[in-house]
């Protein structure tokens, strides 16, 4: 076990019909909020009419700043800065899912800043202070609700970066899974992808090469996952496998997982990053694409983890390593494809000459998150086993 | 999934040589401290040795309060209520166990309180306010460093009661699992019981009946526990072992294992408490003589889970839930012996004529903590079960 620090102070607020204590929640943090919304799901779904109305009750006035796009992009974000500003605003409200949490810690970042908020995805800048954010959390993917990250977009220079930083961690979140019911089913598909490889990441690339307590951590989260996302493709609106989904999906990357399992690089979002930089994928969905491909790669060096990864999530059983570790990629295409998730860039249609230019948008990122192993080449290896 | 509130402010720490950070980590809390300390193992071992120079350095003084017992009393709590007082101290530094950290939670409700510490146990008042707190942990087993809850065993009464109460966790807790080298190892794997019954009381009382997420969490965890417990038996110093076990009890019992089971009572903490309060017992050895009888009782109306148990933990295959309960009891037992641990009141030397008077003082706490279900007979039922 390496060593490590862990410290989550974000209270998490779960269950049915939880959405109408938003305003309470919030009231701690001001009585002014900037109240940051996606694309309009939330209006059509009646989420956000609940929210107005807890916020009304506590005495909360808001400013609606509504728009966020699921790659969430800086331009918005220096938008809302703005807004939060102008209009005097002591914290702010997020309702959505990663996009918009993501959106909500760069501006809360940001306001408290004097300079330019991108010098905290640069690392020019650390994230000192902040805004207070609250969220009610709609489609879980990024647990971006209680985690102290968020990534955004450049949409000039084609940079979709990362900011951290413990004053961003939400204060309060709420957790209603009956708001996630309203999500398109592929996207919440991808949202559980995007779970499975926040674990997966740390799973397959941590330093320490014994770590039994979070490889069950993992596999047990991974197996629930998998489960529910079978049974809400069938039945949209079961309640608990949604509940599953979406506190499995927090727990998958609230910073327990990490814990003890060392420096871990996060190569299949780094490549992904580029992926929806540059073309319009879902993340999730631009994850799975990856993902097959990049475990084919990694299993040339490490076939026994993956190996463990089939014995234990698909109760395959080899002895040999590198039998083990095919047939738990087959596996895994396998079910990817049973779900209707793309399982290759082609699939997911990716122009696949253009790998080149992916992996050279992607190496950008390589460098700045630490992973030397990633060259071009390299890159351009796992993409071109990712194609098909 | 039934609705719940997480939320588990403590900062962890984990480690080699992290003892050393004591005192920075302390500073923002006070510069005058309780230093609370165990029966002198802290000393022998050099553990304090490391905690003091490290207040020295951060210029924090202390007062020594050292003594605290296994099973800790209401009278040594009154007397360091009497001293911090007195010396008008800011905060509390607890280095040890359970027992320590327990004694520092009671401690530190009293003294922000005018009327008797003990009221916070019979449930005249609620925690309010609290000193703060800091860990150096030695013993991995009540999780105390990282919850909000302690017991106290009046000694005059005879009842062995629980506080709780958010401002109770610790601010800040130092997990080095070299200092868990220290113990006898008996006492550690007493402590690894300590911290699967915490997890299985979840597992087995959990009132919703699908839990997929929170069983495998618990699953995933125990059988690490086991895994590791077999090594330090034969390598106390084995320090990825003690690691695990050190981590593993944390997370058994710091919050996150019961969201979404539902109301889940704590029958075998209940019966085990009254052994501790009426004989010399440790509390881990308490709950491995209680385990297996509880588990015969419970299965006699509930077999499926216990089966699934033994397939998950023993890797047991009965199709039949009543043969699998009793064959996953049987290897429980089975483990507990090999690791010398007593699996029966009989063979940790507890009177079996005794049980209607341990029957009698946990109906007490079974009135108490809401276990209804719980009369004198049926208590005297699980503890004629366990008998052997």
């Amino acid at each position: 076990m390496q060593n490590f620090v862990f410290h989550n102070p974000t209270r998490i607020v779960f269950g049915r019909d939880k959405t109408a204590s938003i305003g309470k929640a919030t009231l701690p943090y001001g009585r002014r909020v900037l109240l940051l919304t996606g694309q309009g799901s939330v209006v059509k779904h009646g989420i956000l009419a609940k929210v107005t109305s807890s916020l009304s009750t506590a005495g909360i006035s808001w400013v609606e700043c509504s728009g966020v796009q699921p790659n969430p992009v800086l331009g918005f974000v220096r938008q809302a800065i703005d807004t939060f500003r102008r209009e005097n605003l002591d914290a702010i409200v997020a309702v959505g899912g990663g996009s918009v949490i993501d959106t909500a810690k760069a501006v809360a970042a940001g306001v408290r800043y004097e300079g330019d908020v991108w010098d905290f995805f640069t690392g020019k800048a650390n994230v000192l202070d902040a805004a207070p954010i609250t969220v009610v959390l709609t489609l879980p993917a990024a647990a971006s609700e209680m985690n102290s990250g968020g990534v955004i977009t450049n949409e000039q220079t084609r940079q979709k970066f990362n900011l951290g930083g413990e004053p961003l961690s939400p204060k309060v979140s709420i957790l209603d899974p009956v708001n996630s019911f309203s999500a398109p089913v592929n996207h919440s598909l991808y949202g559980v992808v995007d779970a499975m490889v926040h674990l997966l990441e740390g799973y397959f690339n941590g330093s320490d090469p014994w770590t039994p307590l979070q490889d069950r951590y993992a596999e047990g989260i991974i197996r629930t996952l998998m489960e529910c996302a079978a049974i809400i493709r069938e039945q949209p609106d079961h309640y608990d496998a949604r509940a599953n989904i979406m506190w499995g999906a927090t727990l998958a990357f609230n910073g327990l997982a990490p814990c003890g399992i060392g420096p871990a690089g996060f190569p299949m979002h780094m490549i992904e990053h580029s992926l929806s930089a540059l073309y319009d994928v879902s993340h999730g969905a631009g994850l799975a694409m990856i993902l097959p491909g990049w475990l084919k790669y990694h299993s040339d060096s490490s076939p026994r983890k993956v190996n463990q990864f089939g014995r234990r999530i698909f109760e395959l059983d080899h002895q040999d390593d590198r039998q083990g570790a095919q047939a738990a990629i087959a596996e895994l295409e396998r079910w990817l494809r049973s779900m209707d998730i793309p399982a290759s860039l082609h699939e997911g249609g990716i122009p696949i000459d253009e790998i080149p230019a992916i992996a050279e948008n992607a190496v950008m990122l390589a460098q700045k998150w630490g992973l030397k192993a990633y060259t071009q080449a390299v890159i351009e290896d796992v993409l071109r086993r990712a194609s098909r």
